[in-house]
């Protein structure tokens, strides 16, 4: 593409006594990476120096701004979100950190609904210092629905270079789990997965594995009739949705055997089926992506690493597979929608069925297809 | 040890239109496993040249007896259980191979009971064709502790050379595992667990990490309260009866950052919890082990595999990682119970207390024992 603007990639500043700033600072040394995305970290440069010495980092320059609007291209931008008094407290929660990590959050949500920056990329926060009055939701990929949503939802996929996995359910007590396995749920999720795996990552004809909900996929209702009665059923909708999707796999069997391999796409029913197989393989270079929502967020898939906070020791490969995988689902949907704004009109006979055997018994002229007169 | 008895390792037939027949025909190819152990199949010749022929194997000698106290070393002998003409339908579930496999496993059991063979293999059941009027269980773990257990509780552990996992719940429906984690479950399973690993693995202090019930270790009661409640107040109560534990950690850091090389076990709250995650390292060498009982048995980590079954492609490793570990934990066993069966009666003074500081404001004589008079 010629004339290609550089993609703005917000960054929020996620819980302040966490690793969150380390892993920014470490993604961002790279001089040659501010050729590839222009950076708009939303925070403090007092914090970032802050933990910047205490990981004994190389200096990062930045631009130092009020608004979003003001950032340079060619530069690491630090929008100012104050507070100028905010005390840093290494590896402990504090509600001054959570409230941080709000204010953080809504301006870079608030630049992101504007087109200010082009792509949210989120460190992590702690859950529960982060909720008040403004935030009540177990994680950010509730308040991104709530707050962006515009009435569609969302789907958390995690994925690296070998796996996406998608969730049905997402936080939520184990105790929750069973009755939150609807047809619709699934249903909507499938709906949600395939079309982002076309759109977002480029697969024209995504296959998607199902899991089952109950171990050994319930064998045949001794351990659960979820599989036979919801499960199994949702599916089928779904394929005849044309949604290529297969199950219900037990999902010990299904990751035990690398049955992943097969798959561009794996739904699981909950939290831990789905991201403790997950990260055993992916171990540090995990993705977080918020799909279904009109914006595209993406995070590293750790949390805030309160026992390493300030030691150095913080890995930053999700923290830039995030930055990058953002930038590339960016670029999928713009590629996505252009191909698709303005299909062209479908010719009058349909040669789809140039394989049907003639029929010499009909006239000549019905071959098949309705002439339409235009 | 010198005048070693071989040890003799009774094998279930399992589901006989599975790969239960290839993988142990394939474990035994190689004659020079009769130096290590006497194999003894509870099953049917007929039966096992069905599936050699099938999967095209080579062909295995066996020593067809009618009772395995006619058991000999050096071959691998087949105690015919009939019936005669039972009919292999190679991967469909059928009455007949549930029957045949019930059949099998109630005569190795009687025999292990007996001691006429002293550790016990099984080849996978399918757990619906099994049921009847003597088999109305889950799987073999739960039939054992009925059959076997003389009161005892079993505990159901999945290890290979670099894990070991122990299950709190096994094959429970996902709708009944909150309500089934109990403070006194998890005490029973920890003192079960550690016990295993002190007699079974020969490890002498061993580091037991516990998983958390809900995701993210229930974000201090915004996920569920079984942490607070329950798995921590547990772990307290099993630290301080001298079992080290620690935890609860959430399933999926847990794995992702590889945290279970740091230790002896792993207790996880429910079947794919800790399945899926261990499947997806130990890929085909996982053994299953019934720990808590008066005997040794193990099993392969598979199923009955109807899907591969009669075509010669199933990996035996599993299998034959399951008979080793059989022998291993009965010799391990043995030498505990030698070392431990007539204990030294424990000095006058105890001098694990070297290193308290010595208190010259006491009498001489009062060295902080208690002397005994005997």
């Amino acid at each position: 593409m010629t004339n290609e603007k550089k993609i703005r990639v917000g960054i929020t500043q996620g819980d302040t006594n966490g690793i969150g700033y380390e892993v920014i600072l470490k993604s961002l040394s790279d001089p040659l990476t501010l050729e590839l995305f222009t950076p708009v970290v939303y925070g403090s440069t007092k914090v970032a120096a802050f933990h910047r010495k205490a990981c004994g980092l190389q200096p990062v320059q930045f631009n130092s701004i009020d608004n979003a609007i003001q950032a340079h291209d060619g530069v690491c931008n630090m929008v100012e979100i104050g507070p100028d008094d905010l005390k840093v407290e290494l590896g402990v929660p504090s509600e001054a950190a959570g409230r941080a990590a709000l204010t953080s959050l809504e301006c870079a949500v608030s630049d992101l609904r504007n087109g200010i920056i082009d792509v949210l990329v989120t460190a992590p926060i702690d859950k529960n210092s982060i909720q008040g009055d403004n935030f009540h939701f177990p994680g950010h990929t509730e308040y991104l629905e709530n707050a962006v949503g515009d009435g569609s939802r969302s789907l958390m996929i995690l994925f690296n270079d070998r796996m996406r996995v998608a969730l049905v359910t997402t936080h939520l007590p184990v105790s929750q789990i069973a009755e939150a396995i609807t047809r619709e749920a699934i249903l909507e999720k499938l709906e949600l997965f395939n079309e982002s795996l076309r759109r977002d990552f480029a697969i024209e004809y995504p296959r998607i594995a199902v899991l089952a909900l109950n171990p050994h996929s319930g064998d045949h209702g001794l351990l659960g009739n979820e599989e036979k009665d919801i499960i199994a059923p949702a599916i089928e909708e779904a394929y005849g949705k044309k949604i290529c999707c297969f199950g219900p796999y037990s999902a010990d069997g299904f990751f035990g055997n690398a049955s992943y391999t097969k798959f561009d796409g794996v739904l699981a029913m909950y939290h831990d089926q789905g991201l403790a197989p997950f990260k055993t393989l992916a171990m540090d270079n995990g993705v977080n992506f918020t799909a279904g929502l009109p914006i595209v967020r993406t995070s590293p898939d750790h949390g805030t690493g309160y026992d390493i906070a300030g030691k150095g020791v913080a890995s930053p490969d999700s923290m830039l597979a995030a930055i990058y995988a953002a930038i590339d689902i960016y670029r999928n949907r713009r590629t996505y929608d252009e191909i698709h704004a303005n299909p062209l009109r479908k010719q009058y006979f349909d040669k789809s069925n140039d394989n049907v055997v003639l029929d010499l018994s009909k006239d000549d002229d019905d071959d098949g297809t309705t002439p339409i007169n235009v």
